[in-house]
C-alpha cells in the first residue's frame, strides 16, 4: 500500500536551521471526507517566512507549529481526488498545505485557489514569480510603494525570490534599480543578466551607508525591503524626503525571532518624512490577477527571466531549506517533490 | 541706547543639555533693511525638536548650529518696523526666530506668517494649542493616522505639549485614548482634567507591554508617536493589524543623536500589516485653516483644556529648556520674554 512521506519539526532551531530539525515520517495516504479533496503535492515553496513559523513565541502572524507537526508552506499541487464541487480532478491548485506526498485540502484551507495554469509556463513559476514571490514584488511596488517612472527603487536580498523579479519590473516600469546584496556570483548576475543599474555587496564594505550612497547619490524613493536590521538602518539615512519603504519582509531577523536586530535611525522617519509599510499579499487579492498578467505577459516576451534554484527530493526539503535560511541560494528556491508513489 | 539680548550656543550638550551650554550675549538692536522688518519677539516656543539642531551631525532636517550662533525656535513675536509690504506695524507674526529681544524677519524666514489672532487666546496659545504643538497634533491624527469614529488611539508623552491637546481631539473624535507617561502627577492629570480613557505609566513598570496591553486589550488602531525608543518597541507588539504609526517626534533619542535607541520589533510592521509615516507641519500647510479654527473653537466652548509651562524672563530660557528635556515638564513649555527695552 502507498505511504504519505511527510516532512515534521523534530526540533526547534536555534539561530540558523539545521537539517536535523526536521525528521522524515510516514502516513497512510489520507481519504478525503464531505467537501475535502485530495491534493498531489508537486511543488513547495521554499520561503524565508516558513523559518518563524517554527519558533515558539507569539511574534508570528501563525501560531507556532508544535514539535512533531508537519512543515507548512505554499504549494502547487494536483487534485487526485475531490469531493468538493468547485474542484475536479486533474485542477491545478495552490493552497497553504504540508510537506508531504498527499494532502487534504478543503475551503477552509489557506489561500486555496485554483491556478489559472497556463500552457507555455512551468508548473514551478506559480510558486515563484507567478506566486507570492513575482506577484507580491508587483503588488509591493506598485501598491505599497507606489511606483512611478523615474523612481530611484533599492533592493535589499536584490536576487533573492522576489528580488529578482522586482527588480526586472521597476526596470521595466521605468525606475533605476539599485540593488544590495552579499556576494560577487550574485552582484555579477544582477549587473549582467537581471537589469540592475548598480549594486552593493554589503559583505564587501565596512561603511554600507558610504556605499549605498555611492550607487544612489540623490537617495531613494523607494525601498523595496526583504532584509530588515542594518540594512533597513543604513537605507533609513539614504532615503530621499518622502520616499517610502515598503516592508516586504525581514530576513535578518528570522532566524532570531527571540532576539531581532536593533534599528537605530528611526529618527530619520521625522526628519526625511518617510513613509514605511508593511503587508502581506492577501490584503491585496483583488490586485493579484493584474500582476500576474503582467508578469506572465513580461516572462513570454523574455522581457523577465527567471532565476529558479530548483532541487528533487521530498527528502531533500530540509536542507534546502536550510540552504535558504543561510542566504546562500540565488534566486527562487522550490522542492519539487518526487513521484515515488505516483503508481499507487 | 537699547540693546538686544540674545542667548548662544555656548557649547554642545552631551546628553541632557545643561544651561551652562548656553550664554547670554548683547547686540545692538538691528535696523530693517528693504524687505524686511523688525520683530519684538514675545514668545519662545520651546520644543524638543530644537535639541537636535544643537548636535554636530548630519542627522537633522537642519545643519548644526555653530557655537555662539543664536538659538532659534519658533516664535511668537509683534511687528514694530516693516519695510515689507506684506506687513504692517502691529502685526502679530509666527516664524522660526532667535531667542533675542528683537529679530529680522523677511519673506525670507521659515515659516513667517501673519497670525489671524483672535481676541479672546491668549498670544502665547500661538506657540502652542494654535500653533505648532497642536496643529501637528490635529493634522497627524486626521491625516497621517486617518483616524476614524471608535479607533483606540495611544498617545506618548501624553501630556506633552501636543499630546495633552491631541488626546483631547481624539476623544472629541469619538476615539478611545490611551496615554503613555511617565510620573504620578501626569496620570492623575491626564485621567482627571484631561480626557484620557486610561494610562500607562512606564516609570512604574518593568514590563512596559503588559501594562499596554492591560490598557487596551484589543490592540491600538493609532499610535500617535512622539518618543520613539523602546516605547515605539513596546507598542509594535500592541498594535492591531493594519494599525497607523503617526511619527511627530522622537524625543528618546534627542539626547542623544549620535546614538539613538535601538527598535528591535520591526518585524511586526510585516507580521502585523502597519504603516508608520513621519511628518513635519509644513507638508500639510493646506489642512492648517481648518484645524486651526477647530481647536479655536473646541478652546472656546471649553471642550479643550489648555495646560501651559509658561516661565518669564529670556534669561530663563536655557534652564527652561533645560527642563523640558529632561522629560519633567508638564503641557506646552512657554518661554515669556520679559520687555525690560520695551520703553527704548
Amino acid at each position: 500500500m502507498a505511504t504519505n512521506r511527510q516532512v515534521v519539526l523534530r526540533s526547534r532551531p536555534d539561530g540558523n536551521p539545521v537539517p536535523d530539525n526536521f525528521a522524515m515520517a510516514e502516513a497512510d495516504i489520507p481519504v478525503p471526507g464531505e467537501g475535502e479533496m485530495l491534493i498531489r503535492n508537486l511543488y513547495i515553496s521554499m520561503e524565508p517566512a516558513i523559518r518563524g513559523w517554527l519558533d515558539d513565541n507569539d511574534a508570528n502572524y501563525f501560531a507556532p507549529l508544535a514539535i512533531g507537526e508537519k512543515i507548512r508552506s505554499p504549494m502547487v499541487g494536483r487534485v487526485v481526488q475531490s469531493n468538493n464541487p468547485g474542484f475536479a480532478v486533474g485542477d491545478i491548485v495552490f493552497a497553504l498545505l504540508a510537506w508531504e506526498d498527499y494532502s487534504i485540502a478543503s475551503d477552509a484551507t489557506i489561500v486555496l485557489q485554483k491556478l489559472p495554469v497556463a500552457a507555455d509556463m512551468p508548473l514551478s513559476y506559480y510558486v515563484g514569480p507567478l506566486g507570492g514571490s513575482g506577484l507580491t514584488g508587483y503588488i509591493g511596488l506598485h501598491e505599497v510603494g507606489r511606483m512611478k517612472v523615474g523612481d530611484t527603487v533599492v533592493m535589499s536580498a536584490a536576487m533573492g525570490a522576489v528580488g529578482h523579479i522586482a527588480a526586472q519590473v521597476a526596470k521595466l516600469r521605468g525606475c533605476r534599480v539599485v540593488g544590495i546584496l552579499g556576494s560577487a556570483e550574485k552582484a555579477r548576475l544582477a549587473m549582467e543578466e537581471y537589469g540592475y543599474d548598480a549594486v552593493v555587496n554589503y559583505r564587501d564594505t565596512d561603511d554600507l551607508v558610504g556605499a549605498i550612497r555611492a550607487a544612489c547619490p540623490e537617495g531613494a524613493d523607494i525601498f523595496y525591503d526583504n532584509v530588515g536590521g542594518a540594512t533597513l538602518d543604513a537605507m533609513l539615512v539614504c532615503m530621499k524626503d518622502f520616499g517610502r519603504i515598503v516592508s516586504c519582509g525581514m530576513i535578518a531577523g528570522y532566524n532570531q525571532s527571540d532576539t531581532p536586530p536593533p534599528v537605530y535611525n528611526l529618527w530619520q522617519m521625522v526628519a526625511r518624512q518617510l513613509e514605511m509599510k508593511g503587508f502581506l499579499l492577501p490584503a491585496f487579492a483583488d490586485k493579484i490577477p493584474e500582476a500576474l498578467a503582467a508578469i506572465e505577459g513580461w516572462i513570454r516576451e523574455g522581457k523577465i527571466k527567471v532565476l529558479e534554484n530548483r532541487r528533487v527530493g521530498l527528502a531533500e526539503a530540509p536542507a534546502l531549506f536550510c540552504d535558504l535560511m543561510s542566504g546562500r541560494t540565488i534566486g527562487k528556491t522550490v522542492l519539487e517533490i518526487d513521484l515515488v508513489d505516483e503508481a499507487a
